[in-house]
């Protein structure tokens, strides 16, 4: 990317300045640099299933005993050079995923969510994974819901017509990232810092959620600091 | 679709209940079916430009003196069997628009926008036009903007890096439709509904703006009365 600074941007012409244009929005949200987050590694986190027809089995098997199964994940949002970046995880140098899990039946919706972010992303060790853990994680709104009609692997961003009990419900949510933080990140996967402009229109590379996050993120106005 | 009647789908199954799962979302929107409207005609409108290049110097010339274009339009909602539909405009049996326009430079953006939604779909005749018209516009949440960095026909859902001086930004508003409501159609052009399974995926006919609308709305729920 350009290596133009701040100062060099600035130019004598000021632009013109349009009307306000900011009705009916949430806050500014504001974004740290990438640079002020600290990356650790720690044990190996296998996939719990062996394969996709186990993985759909097991949800089979989760639906019957408890019904709809609720899947949280985080889009973790910093910058680079004041364009938006979203911390993903990718998997044996192959699959890209949001940190996130499934929560077990008697969880708690923010609580379970706090937890499987600490299981994926707290440093381990007892100073970062007792509840205090949880305080760090600043759970903000629900950007998307995916849901699964079939023990199959399609979701939508909607539930089909006619489909009155879906098998599965995955919510997206803000994740507002404090000034700082210390994440470790399991061995056999990686840590990677994704542009907008990286998934925007990049399904073929993301797969649909995450091809999706642009749009989602585009109510926004950010504030890079 | 299907003409399963309500009372036929319930079942003396009932599913198994997860514990809640709608924390951080905002609250549920009520839609209503596309028979409690009632659609009419009025005279043609025309497009403003004859060729994209005329269309892209208009928005040079308006840059030149008034700064950034702002652009409104609406994401209108309603239903059939349970499952949101969109309201469009057709011209010339041909491409898709959301009802909505760009701004004159001394527009507020609320009033100016209801202002293009009247001039788009109010009934003609003094009885509709007049300021009470206004009233009837319910502008909700921002769902989107789009930004267009250069004189050209592409936008983007975010700013691209190291662009500072965007030529136009076109903010998606959802539109909160009352129980029942008179929407008259320019001649030239025809309304539809269009359910969100019909635009999933579907880039190829309805372009990406418009294909994204399934993305924009996932994080609500509905309640079809
Ligand atoms: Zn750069
Ligand atoms: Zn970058
Ligand atoms: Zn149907
Ligand atoms: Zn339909």
């Amino acid at each position: 990317m350009s290596t133009v600074t701040q100062t060099a941007l600035q130019s004598s012409y000021p632009p013109i300045l349009p009307k306000p244009f900011n009705a009916n929005q949430p806050k500014t949200i504001r974004l740290y640099p990438l640079s002020n987050y600290t990356f650790g590694t720690k044990e190996n986190q296998p996939e719990e299933d062996p394969s996709v027809i186990a993985r759909l089995k097991r949800l089979e098997e989760h639906y019957e005993n408890y019904g709809m199964r609720r899947t949280c994940e985080g889009i973790l949002v910093c910058h680079e050079h004041n364009h938006p970046h979203i911390l993903m995880l990718q998997i044996a140098n192959a699959f890209f995923k949001l940190p996130g899990d499934y929560l077990q039946p008697e969880d708690d919706e923010i609580e379970g969510f706090k937890q499987r972010l600490n299981d994926r992303l707290a440093p381990a060790g007892n100073q970062f994974s007792g509840s205090n853990a949880n305080e760090e994680w600043e759970i903000a709104d629900t950007l998307a819901q995916w849901w699964r009609p079939n023990f199959e692997t399609f979701m939508y961003p909607f539930i089909p017509a006619h489909v009155t009990r879906p098998k599965e419900c995955k919510k997206l949510y803000f994740i507002q990232l404090p000034k700082s933080k210390i994440l470790s990140v399991p061995k056999n996967m990686k840590l990677l810092a994704v542009p907008l402009f990286e998934l925007y229109d990049n399904t073929a590379r993301y797969g649909p959620q995450l091809s999706a996050i642009p749009h989602l993120l585009s109510r926004y106005n950010f504030e890079f600091v």
